[in-house]
């Protein structure tokens, strides 16, 4: 799938082996989420065109949708000045990242001068439903 | 500026005390840095309404933009659903978040198929210029 050149390589040095990896909806570019590699989940990403991720509440490799089938199609990296951090450009199969079942992790949102929290990121799927037993 | 409500509040224990910050263009969806916020950060960017990070490599309160007046003006926070991430949608002073004179830190791309580096922000301004003795 990708061949990441000499000079495309993440630095895993600075957060525990760790870089964070943005997911961006390629096409509307809305931010999705943010997740967290280490150099296995890389590699994989790389092989496949597929999101994986280093999951640190569960520390294991984490193929993004991998039971659902609501898997990220990886369509373009995109690398930081220190290599630290990347953009995933992705096609989010199933039309939501997070698993509250909305379109955006990020679905909370402040403005100045107002005191409430808006909701603004669309519900796709019913939770209770998709990660029924 | 932003008051935030109680149920909008990061959670610091996971990173180390950090929690990841984006700076998404407010206007375009441009995915521009991505930096770490302490608590200190964060409440000074609530604060002032301008972004404030920690920079991890000088271990200090980062004021970005204090010195050139390139600053971040923030328009909205939206915060992930394990509250250890935050986007800032910004408006960035000067046009460019990134120190190379890049609009985006991001500005390597690679795509699927192709094995050279994409350069895929543009150069806004010179780097030696602005941050010359």
């Amino acid at each position: 799938m990708f061949e990441a050149p000499k000079d495309f390589t993440p630095d895993f040095s600075k957060s525990g082996g760790l870089i964070a990896a943005i997911a961006q909806d390629a096409e509307s570019g809305e931010i999705l989420m943010l997740a967290w590699m280490n150099e296995d989940a890389w590699n994989a990403t790389l092989a496949t065109g597929e999101a994986h991720y280093w999951s640190r509440s569960r520390q294991k490799l984490w193929h993004k949708g991998e039971s659902s089938g609501n898997v990220q199609k990886v369509l373009a990296i995109r690398l930081d000045c220190d290599s630290d951090a990347v953009i995933l450009e992705i096609k989010q199969i199933g039309g939501a990242a997070c698993h509250t079942g909305r379109e955006s992790c990020f679905y909370r949102r402040i403005v100045p001068g107002s005191s409430s929290v808006e909701l603004c990121s669309p519900q796709v799927f019913d939770p209770a439903e998709v990660y029924k037993q």
